[in-house]
């Protein structure tokens, strides 16, 4: 079957607007879908820094739209294999080597279809999938998060980020944020953050400190030499959840602080099937909006992908299939 | 009351087996201490390399004895308080700053006071409770180990390690060392661990990913540079426990290993009263024998603080106080 999406067809070109021939087999079917959004992973794949590239294939993990007259959207976390604590060898991200979401149809296994909380847009739902998993069993699984626990969200801005301040709002949690943007920092401040600091501030853990007093959950993306400093500021028993490494490998971290203070350092990656169920469940139960950054129309996914290298967004980047 | 023990009297003073004044406060009884065993803590409130240090004390941790016609033990873990994850800030271990078990008599709230298992002399069982309440701590609560599952224990030789070895091998584990002596790993092998590597050779890390493929636990008491190559031979989803930092800060870690492989680096110390209870159990389930290294009487405390320094020693070093 012929349909239109965002094909990338090797490392380092552009996600190319054409027409691509797809072929469900025995255990798929097919569903219609209505937005799509994209991901840092996507970016990661295009410039040939992910693992296992397989090449040409339509890009995109999440995926919203309609199945047999449902509303639908599609877990990306594929064949995680059976152990709770982390995914199988075979585990694979929906959108590269299985055809992706940024495309006017997928084929795809009922396994991975879940129906679309009723409250959201089409537009709204594609937002959730990855970055949502990814930030609820770092939240939740992970972190253990609690009400009236406090939270630090390191580099507020990006997708996963941006739900963990969502979903730690709605849980009750008094959050905290960084950034390297004051205006980020303030829109956090907006959304329900109690208060942020700018990184850049050599002042920044200081403050940080003297604001929360200390943190029981911390989610970091970055890692890098800064890392170690947030041992310093979580309280004793405290989690910090690690989901990302853009600041490289951590260094100097304390044995001494760790084992008196009984931190755990969590590595989290997407989710199980379970967590996905959960996180739209909390979705529903609190009529929880994502925050969407802008919308493209999907023939324009290419400069989708150059706003996203740009950085500059506050939550998702949307494509609308209509 | 005048009673004779091991006295530290100030910092990088040797310790002075002499006669000291007790005075038990209303909220405790006094137990006759007939076994007590040293600690590489007592070594480093002797050196000065321990926070808080209020001298003069009696030093020891570990004490096996009698009270009101029991045999008993004593949880070295005081004021832990109210949270399984952590200890409070009122928090401290037997022997600094409450008076210690190298001692004739201590003074100590019967809260303290536990059954000493009935297959073991008081010898043995003064050799259990700090090493062996850390070591059931690192390995069964932050290390959630599973029987048939492959544990590293690196740095073989120190007491908390020895325990680690005596309960995974009794939980049903297929357990690895490191060490920097052959012999201790000879000796660990003779004690049911399946292997080990001398960790000076530079392939020892590879000789245990072929001899293990991987690991799901590792209970690590040295941290610095080499920590993380640790990650490196870790499975998917493994606890990496953290009690010890005798090699300092951990440098190098990817954050990549750590969370596409969904690691947990988890700090521990000490251990609840729950946790000493469970430990108990278990030793008198299984009638696990401690390892001894060698008995000095207790008026040569200060000769067993030496031979601890030597750092030869293989299984604990008990002070015989009859």
């Amino acid at each position: 079957m012929e349909i239109k999406g965002g094909l990338l067809k090797a490392i380092k070109e552009k996600v190319e607007y054409t027409s691509v021939e797809i072929t469900p087999d025995d255990s798929e079917v097919l569903v219609d879908l209505k937005a799509s959004s994209l991901n840092r992973r996507d970016l990661w794949i295009q410039e040939g820094k992910y693992a296992k590239i397989r090449l040409p294939c339509i890009v995109g993990s999440d995926g919203s739209g309609i199945y047999d007259g449902r509303e639908v959207i599609l877990l990306p976390s594929m064949k995680w294999g059976s152990s709770a604590s982390h995914q199988s060898t075979d585990f694979e991200v929906l959108g590269m080597p299985h055809h992706g979401c940024c495309a006017e149809k997928i084929a795809i296994r009922p396994e991975y279809i879940f129906d679309k909380p009723s409250h959201l847009t089409h537009l709204e739902a594609a937002s959730l999938p990855l970055s949502g998993l990814t930030a609820w069993r770092a939240l939740m699984t992970q972190g253990q998060a609690k009400p009236d626990q406090k939270i630090l969200i390191t580099g507020i801005g990006g997708g996963v980020a941006g739900f963990v301040l969502l979903f730690a709002v709605a849980h009750g949690m008094e959050v905290y944020v960084t950034s390297s943007s004051d205006n980020k920092i303030a829109r956090s401040v907006a959304l329900g953050a109690v208060g942020g600091e700018n990184y850049r501030n050599p002042e920044s853990y200081t403050n940080l400190t003297k604001a929360a007093s200390g943190f029981d959950v911390i989610i970091d993306s970055a890692g890098g030499g800064d890392f170690h400093k947030l041992l310093k500021i979580a309280n004793p028993g405290a989690r910090i959840v690690q989901y990302g490494g853009t600041q490289g490998a951590m260094d100097g971290i304390s044995p001494q602080i760790l084992f008196w203070k009984q931190l755990t350092i969590k590595g989290s990656t997407m989710g199980t099937r379970e967590e996905f169920a959960n996180m739209l469940e909390f979705i529903n139960l609190h009529r929880l909006r994502p925050c969407i950054d802008k919308v493209f129309p999907l023939s324009e996914v290419n400069q989708a992908f150059d706003y996203m290298k740009s950085g500059s967004h506050f939550g998702k980047i949307v494509l609308d299939h209509s």
